[in-house]
């Protein structure tokens, strides 16, 4: 007696579990990751309609199901994070943020100088553009990757996390530029302001004062208050608490202009060995043992609806499929150089493991790609139907191609 | 960087969480059960406007709180169901089925007779009405308390559950009548169908043939499938089986006329103490163990929603204060009386108890009430707003009432 739409999504649900676990054990058979498997279960749900039957089209659509999936990238940045620590990562501060730094910049010049090169009929803010969607690492997919086998506390595990997080401050500063950028071409008038980088400064100083400051507070205060919750006795007061630390520091992260899995991992990080034995004695249980359960259900339903944002159909176009290739190759190039050009061979962490590890880009290009696609420059819209879909492609293409290629590395390197 | 109404989610989930611990806190040192102090802090949330604020009307109006509020009742409701068994189920049927009988009928005579005699200005139909919104007994909150209280496998509490599968088939059998009747009062061409009676059947038929069909052949099919899932080794598979099986069912309890929560607690009733040990084997944990993560999130969003919905200024009426008055004492007088008439004294459950547990009132009274409020009888509302207000207090009275005589019923008897 629910809402219609409630029991609709009970059956969404029932299929999306099963697509995942079907996609999760096929991937199996071919020895590929389990989460390849759910990114193709999505594609295939996301595009049966090519099959013409419309049946799981609702789901693509479903806002309930949508908001299941950012929860379930959500809790997996926060796993992530409660299986790091602050020293771990500080340990490893100086070549994440090289990794991220040059990661950044050296995709964003191979991909304007590329198209530039290559399709000399794009405008020049186009070119500028598309350079930019290149920029974001999105760590989800490699942060599941290092889950899955274990590998979250390893050198390189360490490494990526960090330079996601720096990443993500500097996609920030990226976004920011272009838009301004594109703004003064759109409308001539509006020239350049003097006050850019005085903007920008505010933006990284935004960023990373709310990391620092909410980590240091949650450092200093979450210790006290564990310990109060753990004695007040009440039935899962301790998951609770995590859960809107959680929460609140991806809310928070947000209104700081970062990404809310930024915040999520940094509630995690907070999270610490010492919380743990607190979890043990009134739970019995690690926090780590307690998520597990909510991410064995929210986190496929997050991969399965990323495969489904591909449209295939928008893909039948010669332009679209040209572009695609040519910016997954500059896309690839450009982080894995940096990341392998880089770090230090011998003490640091594998340098290619880093650098498949970066490879993935996501959610921030897509963001760019929908910009683009609303934005105007002389009457046209700046990114046309085919150059987003060659986005989405490339998108897909670096997010599908990691979880082999890191799996294989990361067991090289431990053998 | 996700959509705007996502983040603000998190914000409401922190707010909610928060929000539900503290009353639980605040039931705690009242020595009340806790359940009733998240309802509480949800009426305090839901109505916290009337101090001048709005700050919390976004969560009142938001569909994915709703959303998760939903799930965390088809979750409690298979749970509930892991607990218990058929044969334990089975061996209080009879008594199940008498108070479930009787525990409909008392309350819509006895609210048809009251409101007849003591407010002559209501129309027939309005009666017939309104001692319609007194018969379906909300298993949660009594599901709940006995969870609370590890009561779910008490001859009480079997007795409790088994009822309230039997009162959500009555529901819908009175729900179409009384949908019947009315519209044919409104519209009187439309004669009494002389196929009512076996329309009746159908419906009957349809629900039972439902849990039936699906029990069996669920009993039959799980544990192959059970065994096999535990044999690919795929992190989680056992867990997911299981939330699909629970999703699948209440889905289709749905189509079948049932609430979801019986189809949720159906799914569960089939997977009782052999797949405990695939469980164990493969994840060390009993899918009980597995489930209390989850049931922590999501539960408490659904009695804190539950407690928001009850608007106090719509209360501030006099009408709606004396008819939600008489209305409580005839939705308890009626079930308690028949509860605890009919059951065999000695050898069976304590009829207190019993009775206590079948007082509660919810989401079908809900329904009906705002079915109420839709129809028109010769142009007028069947159902005023302050007749609408005096349900809903009635259900609020009936909920908050049960856990603190519930608990203490039980304690009793333990000792």
């Amino acid at each position: 007696m629910q809402p219609h739409s409630f029991v609709v999504l009970l059956f969404e649900l029932s299929l999306v579990l099963t697509a995942a676990k079907l996609g999760g054990l096929g991937a199996r058979k071919l020895r590929l990751p389990v989460v390849l498997g759910e990114l193709f279960a999505g594609v295939v749900l996301g595009n049966i309609g090519l099959l013409g039957t419309d049946l799981f089209e609702i789901i693509e659509h479903d806002p309930s199901i949508e908001v299941l999936a950012e929860l379930g990238v959500i809790l997996l940045m926060f796993e992530v994070g409660v299986e790091s620590t602050v020293p771990e990562l500080m340990r490893v501060g100086r070549s994440a943020l090289l990794v991220a730094l040059l990661g950044v910049a050296a995709p964003f010049l191979l991909g304007f100088f590329t198209v530039r090169t290559l399709f000399p009929g794009f405008s020049f803010w186009l070119d500028i553009f598309i350079g930019a969607t290149l920029c974001a690492t999105s760590v989800g997919i490699s942060a599941r990757v290092l889950k899955d086998i274990g590998k979250v506390k390893s050198v390189e595990g360490r490494t990526i996390l960090g330079a996601a997080i720096v990443d993500d401050v500097l996609g920030l500063v990226i976004l920011a530029v272009v838009v301004a950028l594109i703004g003064t071409a759109a409308d001539p008038s509006q020239v350049e302001s003097p006050g850019m980088a005085s903007e920008i400064t505010v933006i990284i100083l935004k960023a990373f004062g709310f990391l620092v400051v909410g980590i240091v507070l949650g450092l200093l205060f979450s210790k006290p208050l564990y310990r109060w919750a753990a004695k007040v006795e009440l039935s899962g007061m301790l998951l609770t608490l995590s859960l809107t630390l959680c929460f609140t520091f991806s809310y928070l992260a947000h209104k700081f202009g970062l990404a809310p899995i930024v915040g999520a991992f940094s509630a995690g990080l907070i999270l610490g060995p010492d919380h743990s034995k607190i979890f043990m004695q009134q739970e019995e249980q690690t926090l780590e043992r307690l998520l597990v359960p909510l991410s064995t259900l929210f986190v496929p339903i997050f991969f399965l609806h990323m495969g489904m944002q591909v449209d295939l159909k928008a893909l039948f176009s010669f332009e679209a499929i040209t572009v695609g290739i040519v910016l997954s190759i500059a896309a690839v190039v450009g982080k894995m150089a940096s990341a392998g050009g880089i770090l230090p061979g011998k003490d640091g962490p594998d340098r290619w493991a880093v650098a498949i590890g970066m490879v993935p880009r996501g959610e921030v290009g897509l963001i760019f790609a929908g910009l683009g696609a609303q934005m105007e420059v002389g009457g046209e819209p700046l990114l046309s139907p085919a150059l987003y879909a060659a986005v989405i492609m490339m998108v897909f293409i670096t997010t599908a191609m990691t979880p082999p290629l890191l799996l294989k590395r990361l067991r090289k390197i431990k053998s």
